[in-house]
């Protein structure tokens, strides 16, 4: 087992983190697009905080295969390779078999992996259509259904989804962007200091993993008691009708094709204001979470060259105005 | 078990839920062909009518295995995923396994799952054209054929077929096109008071999906009693000379291919009467459900930038005048 | 069974009729190819009129497997899907079962279905080419030889075989457009006492077939009996040598290629003239079956945009002058 | 058994007929290249002379499975279907059969039916490159190997290759053209006589074959003692060094790429001379056959936009002046 | 066994021998990408420096059968053909057997053979995007999991990756180019004197092999201890927080896309300062390898035409000044 | 057995004929590349030098396939057909009968069955860049590996590649071209007499095979004593380092990319030399293989239309200044 970079000595990506954990706060945000340069240190990122949450039952992640499982086991990350069919994907029936012997017919794929943690995709756009997909309706769903010739398995999957794609090489269609819950851009970090911080940080890891984390534990098991907080108070934080009529107004002003960019709106401000422990939703958390929920899904204006990022902010601007 | 959100809960798309209402008065409209933006609700309005329809006797809905069942279940709603093989959706006939056990070589395919309700088929411009045009050919004669190598398997297969498509993607050839009975155009709503409502709603039935059903049953109810009643009439509802000639007047107006407009505008309006409770169809039927029925049948007029709905209104405006 | 709409009740579409007609009484006449609009009841006159044929011997018609049949069977009608295999047309021969078993290797294909009867094509361009080549020698030799690693079968395959495309969505090659015998240009009637009565016969068979066919029985009865009397009178019908130098003519004023134009001309004058019940073929047939013989064989003229039936009645008329 | 056409019956098509008797005296000319029209007969006149030829000893002729055969039987005719698979084509060998069994490996292709006869390809270039390949590589060795895995088989296949194309759609790669020996161009007569008296005799023929062949056999029976007699002077012929450098003058003039076209011009010429009875060939042979064996090998020349023919006429009067 | 030219023999080309000695003492640098033209001894130098190595423990290298192995054996060296396909590359487990048998069920691939050596891909821009990706992976990781239906092999697989690719056929996508750790530049080279002493060392191996590498021995020993020394010391190299500013404004300067170019400059820097024996890693040592670590991570900018190694070298000029 | 064409006998063609001898006397060249017209009688060049050869032991030519051979064999010549697959190409080995029976699992392929003579390649452009790839890697290190989950055969396959391409159709990439050793240039002979000469042997041959033959025999053991006398003396030639100097200038001056112009030139001035019976290579030995050795090796330079071979003799002749 190779030890996992602390999520808490991460420099920087805030915008990333904040997406993670809103995700760990509610899963039901739907996936997490990544827009970005390559070597910032994504996959590291997600890798982080799946290592960072507590563990779970063995019962209820991984791996499902029918046999009793005692114990807690850490939270699956599993790194979906490039070229994976859905076989791979979603788990194997073998019918012959399934008939044959009664047991064991189903191979559980990277899906059942996944069950109680997270699946990185690294450049999504390169997966086939029909996979992306599947992967958003189960991400949606919790469930992974197989069937073939008239046997049908379902097992639980659920994980938060993350893709992460460069969208200088050619994007995803809309269709499919607009199912993932949020999505955030990182970038290269351009002040010196910081970078050399995080050179210094990976060698240091590098070196020693262990003196490393020992290092940053106190700050780890911070960042763990506000995600169990925020856990705890979401289903009781509240969200009053201007909040949501703010909402409406700037998915209006910002042209969002559909109503999925307002219900996702909705729902992270929610875990964002129970991550801060406050009980009623705000603007505020509106504001912050608005460049996450809907940039991934604005229509292109060929008479506005600006950016999606610039767009939302000056529409946050009018309202506030 | 998921449970539904209401029918009668959602706000705006009457076009859609007209569409909808007439298919469940009288399936051999043909299918409904959905086009417009993403994120709308439109799977949604589909499953959610098929929640509201009476429960059916289990031996006419759903799987065809051969083994009598009894008592009633729901109206099935299928949805087709994207990548679909033709085996996967007409079933598979195994001859090895026909040939030795004499029994059970056939094993259903999502076609035999839709039997007696509704089959939706999101982005159906994606799917191969053999498949679009196998579909259409079932829900047309509403039975399955399935032959391989000299086996004949043949069950019935009624079902309201639901395509849904963006045009701006890429369209469907006309000749597919022309064989869907109704199409309707749904957009983002851009009335705020509605868009908070949906929020709301939506935001309700998340939080407690039983309490939220509760306060619509009522609602609910008098939808189902109009479907029921219009199905009692229909086959009583008559056209009159006139009424057949101002549709043809019509058609011919719009520049619509064939005679597959005049047909489907003939059946909708009579089951529109039908749900209205009226026993003789008027001109105000065929009127209303015009848009529905030919919209996706005119042919391009290069010279004529007007899009499809604006050149059936327009006629209908000169006929009236 | 599903009754068919009676042959006799279609209006309009005389020269499908036609076609149809001449190719009941020879079939030697080749295929006959449908350019069109698309919901103009094609596969629906093909169909009647097979429907309206006398029943034949099992033993002549349709599926061959070697078990002797007995008793009258009605005229086959095969609608060959889009996408159909090779295998699935010709029929598959399984060698491992032929040496096995020894019998029942042979499974037949849709053209063993069709043997005796009418095989409908529709958007027959999108086959592949060595598909419509195969049905094409299948059509002309009347007998279907599947060969598989030294086995060999072949059983009678005399069938009409009918295509249909539009023109505007790619054609097919013009070597197997001329292997067609006859092809019929099919519109949208654009009279509206046409249409308002074609919608009412619609409503008619489809509210009830048995009353709407009997109505239809005496008309049904006449047309019978034209068919059966100018199959009778064929081979007797003679065609004189000034009527083959017109035909020649004809030809060359037009430009088709190569000589099936002539003989399909000769060939569906005399069909002609014994379903008139003359014994001489004068000019006159000839210039009523022209269009339907040569339409389809006329090269590309860039100079002279008219249209092939254009040219070909210009060519009759200065003829004629 | 269908009846063929008789090859004297034959209107016209001098060019044609020509090659076919070169190459019934002398099949080591090579394949013949047919460019034309479609509907003018070409694969009529193939079989026709297939079926002008005397019977050949059963041993000699058609499959080749290894029993022994007796009499005689006709030259055999084979008609490459388009699509033909490799296998199809020469044959396949079943390595599982041959282990266990010991016989009847090898099921034979269409060159082992062809052996003795003709192969006739038409739209030779709607094949791929390597089956072309392939077929010119047997016709020219006469042989045909087969080997899979370590096994081989060897049988006779001696034919003469017939290929038909338009070079209007696509024409063979110039390495491909130029290993057939002779090409020929056939068109569409255009004299009215000629065509009536096509009409006539292709109805007389369809109406009663066996009376029509009854009336040409004296005119059958002279060409087959020509071609008879030409085979057996053949080895005796002789051909002048003047006449030599005539051909290899005019290949010179003509520009033809390589020395296949002198080879060729020199066998034919020789074969002609056979043909009538001539012991010493002369120029004017060179000159009959010059189009026959150069047109498909001269480059193309960008700024002479004169026809392969004409320039080969041209060429003809140019060394005869 | 062929024998290898001796790897201090080789003429020239510092940079890729440089890049290769750095590999051999830090194997975590990544991959090499070596661009450049065709017959300059590529693959000659890195098989040359694998037969430099010295041979290690046969447990610890190529072939991982289960069997136990003894004694030493050279370090393997693996050519990666064109066209191998994903089974040959990671090796292929065959659940059939597995489940059978129990025993070696797993065939080990290319990855397994190459373990404790080299792995070398000429032109590796031809491969596909998945097998680079996956040999990133495992190059990164030291270990190749392959997963079937359940069952999960995992083998060390630590080998350094040499790829090499002419830049002017097509390139490598960014995102597989930034995660080679090294690139160098291979060029003919331009002196006289040179290349008559590459000849005539060539041809004094070709002629005698044996002879040559016995005049070698001394400088190869000298290599083999600097390789020796450099891993001894590897650990024990500090780099000063100065000099990784020093990097991190480097990166800046150039404009490397994320942050692997600023950790492999760390890295390489570190082996470099091991092979001269020193302690502190300096900005000489990073402005050494600068062009090795950064040149292929550079993103294009249209304005500045300049190449990569130029820029670099710009950019450290301005950095000195 | 069909005879061959004496190789004394071929007029014209000097470069052919110079870089098999050649090739007959050091097979480490590499492979000849031949470009140039069809139907110039390359095939028939290469099968006759095979022919000319002394018959080598059984043992050391053809198939392998495990049992002892004995006596003498001729000289083996394979013509590679288009279209061969890969398994047809290195031989076929088959893991279950492996397993099963111990023997004979291997199935020799073209390679095995070409090792001691010559391998031809017509059109080698059109074959798979993976095949010419693994064609070049036999060819240069005279042994054929292959390998199949875990199992490996190999076998001596020393022979002379042989290819030849019009490079008007498409060109080998230049990697692969860079690979052969020595190319060819061959044009249709324009000369009169010369090719009447042709005619008379060509036909002669075709006559009577054996008695041309007898009238060639002084002629091809002279050559087969220059070939002998050649392959004795190899060793024994030196070259002078001026003469290497000449040799890099000259590759200089043409710009060729990497050394193995060089290196080639080298060997094949050294086996020129040793053809000629001279022990000392002289810079006249490297003028005359020149353009076969560099001529497929020389950059496309865009300023400078002149054609490669043109570009060889101008830098000879500025050399020589």
């Amino acid at each position: 087992m190779r030890m996992s970079f602390p999520f808490s000595a991460i420099v920087g990506q805030d915008e990333m983190k904040l997406a993670l954990l809103i995700a760990a706060v509610d899963a039901r945000i739907g996936g997490v697009m990544v827009f970005g340069d390559r070597g910032t240190g994504k996959s590291t990122a997600v890798r982080a905080l799946a290592a960072l949450l507590p563990s779970v039952p063995a019962a209820h992640a991984g791996y499902q295969d029918g046999t009793a499982r005692k114990g807690q086991v850490p939270v699956p990350f599993v790194d979906l390779p490039l070229g994976a069919t859905e076989d791979r994907v979603v788990g194997a029936l073998d019918l012959e078999r399934a008939l044959g012997s009664g047991i064991k017919a189903f191979e559980p794929g990277l899906l059942a992996r996944a069950n109680g943690g997270f699946l990185y995709i690294d450049e999504v756009n390169l997966l086939e259509d029909h996979i992306v997909d599947l992967l958003l309706d189960v991400a949606a769903s919790g469930e992974n259904v197989v069937e073939r010739e008239g046997l049908s398995i379902r097992h639980p999957a659920r994980f938060v989804l993350v893709g992460s794609g460069n969208p200088e090489e050619g994007e995803l269609r809309p269709q499919l962007l607009d199912r993932f819950g949020l999505s955030v851009e990182v970038r290269t970090p351009q002040d010196l200091t910081q970078r050399v911080e995080i050179l210094k940080r990976c060698d240091a890891f590098e070196r020693d993993p262990a003196a490393f984390t020992e290092i940053w534990r106190r700050s780890q098991r911070k960042t763990q008691n506000r995600i169990a907080h925020g856990r705890a108070m979401l289903s009781g934080v509240t969200i009053p009708d201007a909040v949501l009529a703010y909402a409406s107004r700037l998915c209006m002003a910002v042209g969002a094709d559909g109503l999925r960019g307002e219900l996702t709106l909705m729902r992270s401000a929610r875990a964002l204001a129970a991550l801060d422990g406050v009980e009623n939703v705000g603007t505020v958390h509106v504001r912050q979470v608005a460049p996450l929920a809907l940039r991934h899904r604005l229509r292109r204006n060929v008479l506005d060259e600006t950016g999606s990022t610039a767009r939302i902010e000056r529409a946050l601007e009018e309202l506030a105005a």
